[in-house]
C-alpha cells in the first residue's frame, strides 16, 4: 500500500533518557526529508496531547534549536504514562483525521508500543489510513527483538561511572555500600555497575538483579563475606529485587494506569538493606545506602556517544521506514552485526512483537546469587563506549 | 627558621572529593623538587596509618601513575575520620622522629586541620622541628579566610548538572521533586543547585539551606504555591536543615569521633518530606524524592577543570610555602583577584584561622525562606566552568 500524503505527528511517553530528544529529532529530521509529509508536529504529553489537541508545529523550529533539544536530556514534548481508554482511542483517530494525521510516531517503551499497537487495530477496522510506529527508548534496555535499546547505553554509562567513583569512595573509607539501581523486572541496568571495574578487588563485589530470586539470608551472609575478606563491600541491587515468590522486598501502592508499581523516589529499599546489614553486622560497622533514583536517566554529563548516535539514527529509520510503501506499522530495531567490531543496523519488527513485553536478562549473563558473568560486559561495553579507569598507588611499603 | 632537612609525609582524611587526588599528587610534585625533602612518603589512612606506621614510598611512583592518580575520584592513600587523642598525638610525633619526618602535609577539612593544629601545638612543645600543613579539600566550601575549596567546583557542577536533568524530568512528567543535597551545616552546594537554570520556570523553584531556620508549614505552603502555578515543582534542599530551635529535622544516633553526625547514606529526610507533601496535596499527586549522596563527592565524569587545576596547585603552593623558610605551619587559602576576569591567588593562612570553624554562607546570598540571591551565582559560577545550556522547543500551536 503507497504511503499516504499527509501531516506526521510525534509523541514522547513514558520515563524519559538522556537521548530521548535524539531520537524526536531524528523523526522531525527524517519527516522533513520525505514528500509524503506535509507538516511536522509534535503532541505535549503524548496521548493527553493528542486528547486535548494539544500540538505543536515541528516544521518552524530552526536547525540550531533542534540540535539543542536533541543534546538537552528528557521529553522535550513532554511525556505521560497514560494508557488509552477505547474510547479514548476513538477520540484520537477522530484527532488524527480532523488534522489529516497520517503519520504517528510514539517514542517510548513497551507500554508505548501497547498504545500504538491499540490505535493501529482501531485504525484498521475503521479504514483509516494512517502509518503508526514505535520509536523505542528505555534505559531498561527491556525491550524484545532489538539488541538493546537506545537510552540504555547512557544510563548504564552513567551507573558504571558513578559505581567506579563509589568504589573508590568505599575504598577511601571501608564499610558496607549498597546501591539501588533502577529496574523493576530486568537487571540490564544494575548489571552495568560491573562495567568499570578494573582492579581485583574494585567493588561492587555483589550485583542483585530481578532476574534471580533474592534471598535475604544469602545475601547477609554474602555482605559479610567480603567485608572480612576486604574490610569493605560494594553491592549493586535492582529496585526490583524479589524473592522466591515473586513478591518485590519494598513496594508503595502507587501504580500508574498501566499497573506498574511505583519503585523509584524513595530509598525505602536501600535504607531497609542497610537496616538489615546493621543489625547483622557489629555495632560500629560503617553502612551506607544511596539510591540513584531520577538521575540515572536524565543526567547529560555523562551521555554515550554511540548511544546518542543511535537514538538519532532509530528516529531517522523510523520516518524513513513509515514514509516508505513497505510497513504500515511497526518497532524499530537495533540489530548488532559482530564482525569486524560493534556496528548496528536498523531494521523494524512488528508491534505485536515488542508490545507490553519484557526482555530479561538470559541465563549465560548470570552466574550464582549477587554474581553477573563476563559475558555481560562484553554484551555492553561497546553501548557505553570508553570509561574512565581509575588508577592506584603502588603502595611501595616504608619499612616500620 | 630555615626549613629543615628531611622527608615529607602525606595524608588524607575527611570524605573524598572529585579532585582531592590533584591535591595530593601536586604536593609531591612540589616535595620532589625542593632541595630540603628526601623521601616522600604517604599514611594509609591519614592518622591511622601514621600511628600504625602503614606508610608508602610516593618518590617511587611513575610520573604515568601520578597523572593517573590525579584524574582518580576520592582519597587513593584511603581516608579516615579520627580525632587523635592527646596520647596518640605523642605517638605520632614519635614516628615523625623515627622516620625524620620534617614535613607533614595534612589533606582535608576543618576537623583535619584541627588535627594538624593540635599535632603542631605538642610538636612546638617537644622542640620537634616538623613543619605541619592543611591542604584544604571539602565538598561543603565551609572553610573560613579561603575564597573557596578544593573540591566544591566539582561537586557543585555535579549539582547544578543534577538539577539541570533533574528539572527537564520534572517538566516531562510533572509533579513534585524533592532532591537532598549534602551539606551538614552550610548550604553551598545546595545553593549550586541553581547555576544551570536559563528559562524563566526552571527549578530548582524552592532552595533550603542550613543558614536559614525551616519551617515546615511555610514549606508545605511554597510547595502547593508553585505547584498550582506551573503543575510541578523542584525543590533543593540540604540534608543539613533545622527548624528554628537548631534542631535538624531527622538525624540519626551514628557519630564519628569529631562529633558529626552521620546524615548522608539514607533516604529518610527525603522520604519524609515526600511523605510530609503526600498528606498536604491531593491523593494522586506524583511526589518523588532523591537522596543525592556520595555520587556527589566522587562522580568523575563532571569535574569542573578549573576545580582540578586549583587543587593541583593548592597541593604544589602547600610544597613550596612549607619548604621555604618564611612558614612553620598553615594552611593553603584560595584568594580571588576579581579584575580583568576570574583568577585565583594561592597563599597561607595560620592553622587557627581554618581549624574547627565552619563559614556558612553571608546573609547576601540568602533571600526569604526557599530562595537564594543572584549574588551567589556570581560567586560561583567561574567555579565550576561552563555549563550545558538545556534548549527547549519554541511550541508554536497547532489551531484546533
Amino acid at each position: 500500500m503507497p504511503a499516504p500524503l499527509g501531516n506526521a505527528l510525534i509523541g514522547q511517553s513514558g520515563g524519559p533518557t538522556a537521548v530521548i530528544n535524539q531520537s524526536l529529532v531524528g523523526v522531525i529530521e527524517g519527516c522533513l526529508r520525505s514528500d509524503r509529509v506535509r507538516g511536522v508536529y509534535g503532541a505535549i504529553h503524548g496521548v493527553k496531547g493528542v486528547l486535548g489537541e494539544e500540538m505543536i508545529d515541528l516544521g518552524k523550529e530552526s536547525a540550531a534549536i533542534l540540535e539543542g533539544v536533541a543534546n538537552t536530556p528528557c521529553a522535550a514534548l513532554r511525556s505521560v504514562r497514560m494508557k488509552p481508554t477505547e474510547e479514548e482511542c476513538g477520540r484520537m483517530l477522530e484527532v488524527f483525521e480532523a488534522h489529516d494525521i497520517r503519520y504517528f510516531f510514539y517514542i517510548g517503551g513497551n507500554d508505548t508500543a501497547e498504545t500504538a499497537l491499540i490505535l493501529n487495530q482501531m485504525a484498521v477496522e475503521r479504514s483509516y489510513d494512517v502509518r503508526l510506529f514505535h520509536v523505542p527508548k528505555t534505559i531498561d534496555n527491556d525491550l524484545c527483538v532489538t539488541d538493546h535499546c537506545p537510552g540504555y547505553g547512557s544510563a548504564a554509562r552513567f551507573v558504571a561511572s558513578a559505581l567506579m567513583g563509589d568504589n573508590e569512595d568505599n575504598r577511601s573509607l571501608g564499610g558496607i555500600k549498597i546501591d539501588v539501581i533502577m529496574g523493576r523486572h530486568a537487571g540490564w541496568l544494575t548489571a552495568a555497575s560491573t562495567l568499570a571495574k578494573v582492579h581485583d578487588e574494585d567493588g561492587p563485589h555483589l550485583v542483585y538483579v530481578p532476574e534471580q530470586a533474592f534471598d535475604l539470608e544469602l545475601f547477609g551472609e554474602q555482605v559479610e563475606e567480603v567485608y572480612s575478606a576486604l574490610g569493605r563491600c560494594v553491592i549493586a541491587v535492582s529496585e526490583g529485587i524479589h524473592n522466591a515468590e515473586g513478591q518485590v522486598l519494598l513496594e508503595s501502592q502507587e501504580t500508574d494506569s498501566h499497573g506498574n508499581i511505583q519503585l523509584s523516589g524513595t530509598g525505602a529499599l536501600g535504607d531497609f538493606l542497610a537496616g538489615y546489614l546493621k543489625e547483622r553486622l557489629e555495632k560500629n560497622t560503617r553502612i551506607r545506602a544511596d539510591t540513584f533514583g531520577y538521575l540515572q536517566r536524565s543526567f547529560a554529563e555523562c551521555v554515550s556517544e554511540i548511544d546518542a548516535h543511535e537514538a538519532r539514527e532509530v528516529g531517522r529509520t523510523a520516518a524513513r521506514i513509515a514514509t516508505s510503501d513497505e510497513y504500515q506499522q511497526g518497532s524499530i530495531i537495533i540489530r548488532r552485526e559482530e564482525d569486524p567490531s560493534y556496528r548496528a543496523v536498523y531494521e523494524v519488527t512488528e508491534l505485536e512483537n515488542v508490545a507490553k513485553v519484557t526482555k530479561v536478562m538470559p541465563e549465560q549473563y548470570l552466574l550464582d546469587h549477587g554474581r553477573i558473568a563476563e559475558e555481560f560486559q562484553d554484551y555492553a561495553r561497546p553501548l557505553v563506549g570508553t570509561l574512565r579507569r581509575p588508577m592506584h598507588l603502588s603502595d611501595h611499603p616504608i619499612a616500620r
